[in-house]
């Protein structure tokens, strides 16, 4: 049994809070345990220099953790003048990830941007972030369907994310920070609701893993991102 | 009438909710209406270099806005490289309203490190940031003291902040962002709770005030301010 | 008596004189006592992009220290890549100084730029900055007259400042260096020559202050405003 | 076949030159077809802060293209000041794919620092750089050893990098670069001598990629790796 | 006799490889003995801020080191996010030596952009880079004319560069890192194919230097400039 | 003539007030015509890294211009973030020329930081920084001979610096901004009281230059700055 209680592939209790603060058009707080981020998608009718008059959009996300959101403080990015390797990989892959759902095309020259702010960290808050923020899209494109600006909502399928890793020689899903600090490998999956992948990136953080180990955190995955996908859709249905 | 049905005098809805997150030694989540800010306090054994061996303590704080927290996205300041000059401005602020109160020799050689993030803005984030940090302030020191560290709470007494502003002529207490846009005068006040004053920042927005106005202003701070200590007085015993 | 000779509530000689360099529009050297700061302003055709189109113009200012301005040198805030806090809070201080003694609709689409930089510091150099920029403001607005640029000069009335401070329980007008690090108080206001506040800052730098203190500091204030007013009307009407 | 003839399963033409420069403990060009890239591995008596005392060692990487390695001129990052996201995501790859294969404890309290600077790109860079960045580490390990500074080799297996994707449906192995701009999905393998993986990195860049997909990927990757380590194993050799 | 066997007045060995690399539309690598400098010349169809629509073109150059170009290895410039003085200094004086020699007005509103990286040192990088810089120039300007975009090559005559100094009191021609070290005097000159001189620096390191020492190195320098335009002009013949 | 009415060979007039500001151990204002420069001369009892415990010091110099210092008006290096390349240059230069003629072993483990402030341009600033700084430092010092710092002064010989340049074909000596800018060659040269040279730096703005201009221009300048080192006797023997 894990430290706590859960069995080796259980997710953490997972909740996803809409309308958690109210200028943006999606804002949520997304929970996976004690990890908490709030993800916020905001709407601009611009998009980057390099797509202009190309009539397709954008959608970006940016990831940040408040200092005190770790056991110690950590010094902000802004304070120290510039964003560290570690944030930039793991907005990179927010961003890419809601992409590969979106119709780029249908949602014309306009761009969202996906904030992702953790204010409490316990392991996982990339993929928490993924999962959150496509609830955060959704609302800020039904927003759009609502003001009139779009025809419907350009998302092809849900997204969601989970990491799974090997602690001790055992497959767990869904680490938290104690175990994710002692992993002997770190695999990170995001899937769509169609069972397929859009982003798989795996770490060996002490030892290689064989191929066998891969295929079985990558069934674990597959498994606990269904749940996360019943979540999400029951969360937008209300 | 306001827009939101106060009466000229009378402060927002506050609300001030301790151990929000769960690392900090300090952790609070104050609201001032649909202001609210995410105050902790962070416990550093060690001192800035300019305060090394002088057996003295040091509070500073830092403050930030989540990008979206206001009605358009701001862009971050990591991204941006650097920290603009509002937001030295209130850090400033709220790390001397703090020292103010703080018995710095009994703190001895460590640091508090206030971080204050606004997750949604309407007005008065940084004297809401000044009277929540003070209650997290707080918690982290009974927290020293529970662990051995102190002998007793170096907090002579109690800090809080208000703002006030004069729009078309009259004196409103605790301006929300639509008042804020459109003030002629906007004044903030840092009080202790003996009744005295640690900071006091006036600007006129578009027309110089008065004495009388000043004065005016003032009191009706002074007024407003007792309700915030009685709040941070009820929710410390809690 | 005062370690420079001067009762409490006198203020340091004071000089201001114009045209100090030959390529700025205005350009003043303004000394209070031995602090001496070069101000000068620039005007320039445009405005920044958040005034684009609006028929408006705009006054803003940046302030800095030669490195050894100081006792000690101080690093170039070039050098180091980021303007600091200190800098930061002057330097909008001044900025919304002068734009409340001038008429931005009546200037028209242009920016005047104000430049302080101090070249040898003892205490009050904000106050001395904004008092002598006051100066080279209305010059480079008259040569615009001159001109043909504009009908009229577009300032409504004169804006200078003074900082008061308590020093041993007493309210001492215009600190120097030695007196402003040992106030237990410093307070800073900038009124125009109607007898109004544009702005106020008071710190409480160690003991909190009451509102019989700060009603004394005000009072000396305005006394020692007036003799300023007095300095930049004689020096304007040369 | 393939725009440069090759088989779908074919890795381009690899060499990889030893003492490439004189200064550098280890120094190769690496080629994989037209993408070119010298790696140095450069040695230092000491370790980052955060393993001091520690006992143990460390192997980081940087990566850098020349402006003009590719197509059109790119801005140099030391000119814009500051680290790109995609440059991040990959020094922190050849990073961790260099340490997954060193006894760190073995290494001693010293580093080695692996440069990877690309002169020429055609795609696969990271790959290369990963599969000519190993040589060089076993060189400067070798000069360790030769110099008396350690014992034996701490190295304990070799590691080599390709990436695989899928281009109009089907799996092609080591893609050029205008293979990689219209690939669907792209992934990029990093495995040891002993068959197991270290890193594994799946994007899909337009369309979400399938089970049976990544196991043709992985399949293919594993075929090519095998090639890279005969010719790793080949000039390590001579 | 010289550490690596020259006269006095000899220059290394000196080679340029066109084509080095298949990008850039110059591409060159020359070494002066064991100092090895890419330099690629890039075309880009717009000018500077400053220069549009003044029918005049621009010629710049960036110069670099890879860090392990020297005996140990430097920090990057783009890790240390600013770029130093002596790069500056080095990069501003090739982009003036090549604009030297080419008709701006000529080569009409479009770029070269000189890139000059240092991929071995061994002294004298400034100098190889002026006249390996040349070549690509050359180059870059011959596929302009073969594209048509130009009617001839707007170079007006050939550029190359020396450095000569005084070691022990005596003259050094072409200086080598060991001989740079212990240099009294330092002197770069820049000359063009009708024997003028575009730049001179000389720099005494330790002791000052007389006319006559002035005298005798020009003329050592104009000596074995000649041989760089002969290997110049041989190199552009095949 | 020239536009000012100076011969060919005639330098501007030139002046050195001593003591021009308080705090700093040397303080000069330096004037050639209406370029005007304040140079401070700062002790500080340490040394760079690289020098820590070789019992040798360090004079290094900065450079800055007020913003309103030219024409019109100049963003700060601070606003920007960066240090620019001409200003890079320019210090650099200062520094060399200054350690040229220090003793820095009889100086001890002990800096001199030389700050150069142009608070109005036109021409020469670089020259008359030297000029300028030269008898700042011998102030810091004879400061440090008094103090019983140091038994004598560690300068070995007088340094200044001169402009001289081909406009319209003729050598003009001293030039101003004006005929700066239509200069066809610039040449700056620094030497010692000894007749000796310490830097000399000729840059063909436009057309190259031969040997005869070039004597032409060093026998121009060794005439000038024989008057530099007149005057600079003259104002240190007061």
């Amino acid at each position: 049994m894990r430290s706590d209680g859960r069995g080796a592939c259980s997710i953490r209790e997972v909740s996803i809070t809409r309308n958690f603060t109210k200028h943006a058009e999606g804002s949520v707080l997304v929970a996976f345990g004690d990890t908490k981020v709030i993800c916020t998608a905001s709407v601009e009718e611009n998009v980057p220099p390099f797509l202009r008059g190309k009539g397709t959009g954008w959608v970006t996300a940016e990831y940040s953790m408040l200092p005190r959101a770790t056991h110690t403080r950590s010094a902000r990015e802004a304070a120290r003048g510039k964003i560290g390797g570690r944030t930039h990989e793991i907005q990179r892959l927010i961003g890419r990830s809601l992409r590969a759902v979106t119709d780029l095309t249908l949602l014309g020259e306009r761009s969202v941007i996906i904030d992702c702010d953790v204010i409490q960290a316990d392991g996982g808050t990339r993929t928490a972030s993924i999962t959150g923020a496509y609830v955060a899209l959704v609302d800020a494109m039904r927003m759009l369907v609502e003001r009139g600006s779009l025809p419907e909502i350009p998302i092809m399928e849900a997204v969601a994310a989970l990491s799974v890793g090997i602690v001790e020689g055992e497959i767990l899903t869904d680490l938290n920070y104690v175990e994710d600090s002692s992993a002997e490998v770190d695999m990170n999956f995001v899937m769509t609701s169609s069972d397929r992948f859009v982003e798989v990136q795996g770490t060996a953080e002490s030892v290689p893993f064989t191929i066998e180990q891969m295929d079985g955190m990558r069934a674990a995955a597959k498994d606990g991102i269904q749940k996360l996908f019943a979540i999400q859709k029951e969360v937008l249905s209300r």
